[in-house]
């Protein structure tokens, strides 16, 4: 005889407020939907793998297995790996306490989420932002409002006005080849915006992924150092500044950091011990054992984005019809594209995927809705023929919308 | 001319309201005060790093990236390495969707926390418990309750009868080789904890980072196990069990799991998303690759730690004087000595310092406080000669105490 059945415990009345905040990335869904082998996909946001260096990552492995020995498998310390910390902050020129190391630069955004966003406090971000720092932010139950951006990023004076009104806590921005407009915000507007936080006491996260990734065009100053250079104290800088290895090495071994103020640093370090003790040991030696390659392997890395980025928007002019706007990155791993009002790019999908061509919808980039009409397309993992046939069948798609 | 000081941003005032339930370990304070090189450490809570399989870490790594290829360097899904998910949940007999990878399972505590703890929820503890749990739970801001405990674990009556007049939502325990006690819960305790818990709808988080390390008495069933037998299906299970390959592999790896039922899954894929996308794809290679080798490795590590407990014990039975407890551990990495009532052990730290010997006071393992006169000893990374003269030492630290 079996044990009489229990009530089941109810597992949702148990769950946290927070959980409420959370959703499964909209991307997720809508990348399996398009993960059919014969479909040719512009919708994946990952880094071209057959550029990844697989052979110095392989003899990094074994050199620092002998170098250091147990040492690279035990515990270590949660600020990160000594000399890994170090080579960051000289990038910068300051002093590696003020650097963080974190697994992945996702966790740099969950750990400045859990301490510095209170339910209800205020987070600008741009319209659309990058997905990512959304799920990481909204267990934190933030109030998002949208800053405006035209083809110049965000959208200065509206900042202005909304700072006026608006008590904010934290803007969240990408300033550089956005993820997943692909623009750049001006040097005048990096100014203004570091500026204008800073009158009203708004701290910056300026989250920068592909900033090591420009194929043309000239670099500009980060949000970060124009903030040092306001407050003249490393210690007193409004804009933290996340970066990763990610795009430039290869993204499966989760190195990324933060730099930022001590006080933001020390918070982060209570709140990364509390969230998983340390990076994997081996993990960051191996990155800092890749280092002395990486100026090469970004050469590799953006020459290659450059020319498929220009290969994707020859084939636009070519085979999109007219009406069809497009932003022109100037670095880094995808192109936006905005079609007629009245197009819905989300139940247009199906379309595209039974043409075996896919695309990620515009709109779940927004925080608070828009952008129905627009769509991102990663140019980065694509071959030249896959970016022929796989454009002219978004354009007929497109066409065919607009009947 | 340089420009005009701008008032320093108030960062204190723009950290979260959860940044108050963060503190800094106490632990890693006290063992920084104690790694002078010359002093024996008992206080560490490291595993032994001359029993890590490095040359086998050194090959997996390899022939990882030789049959992966980039795909070992690559993003890869949150949930986890399907051949490892599969070889975890072959272990209890259970599907692999009820098996989540996380980065250390430190995470796995965060990101339980995150999900199941609203501020002034109630956390049943036990007194004393680990440490690391309180770090990963506090920015959630739970009200802790304190579960008296004895030389069978947690007092399951006075569990009882807290139930009764407390509503919480959560016990975390760890039930085999405590940290930092080295007890072991009963199996008739185990069973009425289940039972107990079930029947007032508080879910228990098993916590099991040593169970593999057992080097004398009987394996015992897990609260797990018990649950799923009580509950009879795998997706009602109101035990969550918690595990890793820190101290059976190596912890530099950062690799540990969380199995539970279905809905409690669903949240930690959401929350780990946002927390760090996923656990390094080629760390979870390397555990896979490792796993024909797990058998012999824990043969090795719980003969080593069963030496070095017996030779330990030995010590402080011709070494301590009268009137000192302490616990006979039968697995993992600790024992617990518990003082005459007035000693206090963090004012008697210096003392032992000074005789060149040092070990973790027992008080900030209680999360409401208590334990002044007990301390945790670690006999994992210490030689039979270190362990004789540092025993004596601090039997000598002892015995000027009591004088």
């Amino acid at each position: 005889m079996s044990a009489p059945t229990r009530p089941a415990l109810d597992f949702q009345a148990a769950f946290a407020a927070r959980v409420r905040g959370m959703t499964a990335s909209a991307i997720r869904e809508i990348l399996k939907v398009t993960q059919q082998p014969d479909v040719i996909s512009f919708a994946g946001g990952l880094p071209a793998p057959e550029l990844f260096p697989l052979a110095d990552v392989k003899a990094a492995a074994a050199r620092v297995l002998d170098t250091y020995g147990p040492a690279a498998l035990q515990y270590s310390t949660t600020e990160g790996h000594p000399p890994l910390r170090e080579w960051i902050a000289a990038q910068s020129g300051i002093p590696a306490q003020n650097v963080q190391i974190v697994t992945g630069s996702q966790q740099g955004l969950d750990l400045l989420g859990k301490i510095l966003i209170s339910e209800g406090d205020t987070v600008l971000v741009e319209a659309p932002t990058y997905l990512g720092a959304l799920q990481s932010f909204q267990p934190y139950l933030p109030n998002y409002v949208q800053l405006p951006t035209d083809e110049g990023g965000i959208d200065v004076d509206a900042l202005e006005g909304i700072l006026k009104t608006t008590r904010a806590k934290l803007l969240y921005a990408v300033p550089n080849f956005q993820n997943p407009t692909g623009r750049t915000l001006s040097v005048e507007r990096r100014r203004r915006l570091v500026e204008l936080t800073a009158e009203h006491g708004v701290l910056v996260i300026e989250d920068d992924p592909y900033g090591a990734l420009r194929f043309s065009g000239e670099a500009l100053p980060s949000l970060y150092a124009l903030g040092l250079e306001l407050a003249g104290d490393v210690d007193r800088n409004h804009v933290i500044y996340s970066s990763s290895f990610s795009k430039t090495l290869v993204p499966g071994l989760r190195d990324a950091w933060v730099q930022a103020a001590r006080p933001i640093i020390q918070k982060l370090i209570m709140a990364k011990q509390g969230a998983d003790l340390h990076t994997p040991t081996l993990n960051q030696m191996i990155i800092t054992e890749l280092l002395p390659i990486l100026p090469r392997q970004i050469e590799i890395v953006k020459q290659a984005y450059g020319e498929r980025a220009q290969h994707m928007m020859a084939r636009i002019a070519a085979d999109f019809p007219g009406g069809v706007d497009h932003t022109v990155p100037e670095g880094g791993m995808f192109l936006w594209v905005t079609l007629p009002h009245g197009i819905d790019t989300q139940a247009m999908l199906p379309r595209a995927v039974e043409r075996k061509v896919a695309y990620v919808p515009g709109s779940p980039f927004y925080a608070l809705g828009g952008g129905e009409n627009t769509m991102r397309l990663s140019y980065c993992t694509a071959t030249p023929a896959q970016i022929e046939t796989g454009i002219k069948a978004l354009g007929d798609t497109i066409r065919e919308a607009l009947d």
